[in-house]
């Protein structure tokens, strides 16, 4: 199992949240996503590394980018 | 026809105005709904005069309140 976080910016509500996890939960080999709407914070966690093009894939998908 | 415009408060982005704008829409009576996020501006287009409770409801329905 792999941990890795992310920053998120541009989420503004809690229905942010919700597309952003939506998005990086489809992403193949993520097991469970958590996102902090206060801070940005995008925990990911999965079988094996998830290529971090992938994450960002999905978290522009939702409509936001993230920081770096 | 009516037109009657109210102000939402706690809107932040677009999901928030797809929400608001989904849950007016149900409202019986109404023909057409348009939210403006900058200004929080909720104008209802309806057949006939649609009680004001029952627009303030769906607002709060969606998450959000009325000004006033």
């Amino acid at each position: 199992m792999a941990e890795n976080t992310y920053t998120v910016q541009g989420m503004t509500c809690g229905h942010c949240v919700s597309s952003v996890t939506e998005e990086v939960s489809e992403v193949t080999g993520v097991r469970q996503v958590d996102v902090d709407l206060a801070t940005g914070r995008l925990t990911v966690v999965s079988d094996v590394d998830v290529p971090a093009a992938d994450i960002r894939a999905a978290v522009e998908e939702a409509g936001y980018q993230l920081v770096g």
